[in-house]
């Protein structure tokens, strides 16, 4: 038997367009567990939790919670607060005031961790409680797990983005620049590959920080592409890779401080598209001895909260890993894991789920493997393995169509 | 009768999402007038008929005439070009020997000039031609137009944006920049209001070129606003004027040229954004003693050519205004004229359409009456205008309704 008490839920990291999703999915499958009393929900993750600042769930009426599930961003608020002991301790301490043994945490891998490690504190103090780790990220960056929840509708912004920039680019021919989320993977820069339809569509080129690249290298591929297509689309992360290791930003920020021109951010700016731009500008131009269309955009946090761009597979099965948790909070052997998305071997695409060690999960993240990346694109096994995810992209005709 | 020959369209200027629309309407509705023969698509506007670059259209099937109208940007290709005498004497010639009698234009006001000109250089030589311009921007900013085909669509991006980000914000409290389209016409811009639902909820400052603000005066409304909420939501045209009359990206070159920073480019970047951003930190920051979360995005192309980001009514409108210019084409005393879309008095969203005079379009632009603007936002006036061109608008829900 499952110990009787209250739950608590909280949202953690940068928001996706499904975090609310997997609310949704625990709230409304509470009821499977008749151990657990009260649903608190915290207000933006930890710190509400330090705060005591809750807010009772269970009652919430079902049209609103359809609602919510389709709201961009944390419902409950979010927090970017990394808990040390001491934070943890806190944690602990209400949970035993208000008699938690459930703690479902929707978030990435820090956010995991955490919560196992508020579980191992009680456990060594003899408070018995239950904890899930509720995956969720756009950088579909988790170990074990096959996927993330959040990911494949940033992945669906990022491809309907590319879908109408290229065709775009098409009709007014230039040189473009779209920078991508992701620090350390590639795997939402890579989806906008999903975007290609007909021969010499973009992204031409793919770049990201798996695979490091020299300015040089980068300007010639660029170069090579114009010449032949008389344009140029790429997707570029942010965090584009030097081979040094270093990423653009960090020198950018090295020779920001050198050149001491002020405080230019390197995060929620423009500033790595507006840098790659001007290389191409000044490096080809000059040496085309002609001016070139060349554009930058950063597209920034609209990949995560654009209102109304939802994978309807990722919205489902963001709702899944939810509910999914209190079905797992029923056997109290469970007592920390997290919800974990694999694909069923064989063929066509269909996920099953199991509840993995939260230390499997926590603090490292996953890079893109060799498989999918090959050179300064995608494999096609990359794309086979993303596009279930993205859900329907919009349809698109041209006339190049007719010639066939 | 109208005259027996051939017809010529084509697309110019920045594209849309619905331009296509307006194409496929003139090519769905062409069989109206028998006196039209073949239907020349000039690929990238006025330079393909110079060029003698053409696709037949007439017998396009229908399925991917379907597709076509819901793919963004310009199908036929579209081109920055302005025409001068000699470039408009190429365009008759190619006219006279292909005996083309009907001219399409799809364009904002520059592109109608154009084909005005063409037609009144073909009447001076007893030429007898047809031209019909068909608007499309999402500047919004054709005069006598009520508005304009592509602007609905581009406003349903901006408002669908804006409310993700809100939510976004709200999770994660900070002050966010966000630059929209519009160098002159604010209406864009402006289109960020219809994001909001609940009290509170941002854009918290609007600022379009038609109402010019000191760096100074943005600041204190920054403050003003984020004491109050603890967070700051700002849509900003990229056309921000300073009271002087120049725009903030005029000043910023200057000052760039002062500094020899090189090669910054302040279209199709990220620059005003981050200056706005890099202000806020710097004198706000400073002024409070501790570091503020400033970020800023630049929404750029994707706000007119993002994939499946269609208002239906925007969508439905272009269709129209292009079915309703071969209906003009059939009287041959409509020798010129601009497909207007006018509001019918009384209660209700219901268009009328006439055919105007291209000289009471062309060239000079419209801006934002003052009805529509007050202060740092816009008016409720406003927002009756522009809620019925972006047509749904993704539902959302908050926690908040649980209060009420």
């Amino acid at each position: 038997m499952s110990t009787q008490g209250n739950a608590v839920i909280g949202q953690s990291g940068g928001p996706t367009n499904v975090i609310n999703q997997s609310l949704v999915g625990v709230i409304q499958n509470l009821k499977l567990n008749p151990a657990i009393g009260k649903l608190l929900g915290t207000r933006h993750g930890v710190r509400g939790i330090v705060n005591n600042d809750y807010i009772e769930l269970n009652n919430t009426p079902h049209e609103l919670l359809e609602r919510i599930a389709r709201t961009p961003s944390s419902a409950l608020g979010s927090t970017r607060d990394k808990p040390d002991a001491a934070y943890c301790e806190k944690i602990l301490a209400n949970f035993k005031q208000n008699n938690v043994r459930y703690f479902f945490y929707i978030g990435g891998n820090d956010s995991a961790d955490t919560a196992r490690i508020v579980q191992e504190m009680g456990a060594k103090t003899g408070y018995q409680m239950q904890v899930f780790h509720i995956p969720k990220t756009i950088d579909n960056d988790l170990r074990v797990h096959d996927h993330t929840p959040g990911y494949g509708s940033a992945a669906k912004f990022v491809a309907s983005a590319f879908i109408g920039d290229d065709f775009d680019n098409k009709s007014l021919p230039g040189i473009k620049v779209n920078v991508v989320m992701g620090r350390h993977a590639g795997y939402l820069t890579a989806a906008s590959a999903l975007a290609r339809k007909y021969d010499n569509d973009g992204p031409h080129l793919i770049y990201v920080p798996e695979k490091p690249i020299s300015e040089d290298d980068f300007l010639a591929d660029v170069d090579r592409v114009f010449t032949k297509l008389g344009r140029c689309v790429i997707a570029a992360s942010e965090g584009l890779t030097a081979p040094d290791g270093k990423t653009y930003a960090e020198h950018m920020a090295e020779n920001v401080e050198k050149d001491s021109h002020g405080n230019i951010q390197l995060s929620g700016t423009g500033a790595l598209g507006d840098y790659l731009a001007g290389l191409i500008t000044e490096k080809l131009g000059k040496a085309r001895g002609k001016k070139l269309r060349v554009r930058a955009d950063t597209f920034g946090y609209l990949q995560r909260s654009f209102a109304g761009c939802i994978s309807e597979t990722d919205a489902s099965e963001a709702r899944l890993v939810g509910k999914k948790a209190v079905e797992y909070s029923l056997d109290p052997k469970n007592v920390e894991g997290s919800v974990c998305m694999t694909r069923k071997p064989g063929t066509g695409y269909e996920i099953q789920i199991h509840l993995e060690s939260i230390k499997n999960v926590a603090r490292e993240a996953k890079h893109m493997p060799d498989e999918f990346l090959t050179g300064n694109d995608v494999t096609q096994k990359f794309i086979d393995y993303a596009r279930p995810l993205v859900g329907e992209l919009p349809p698109v005709g041209s006339f190049s169509e007719l010639k066939k």
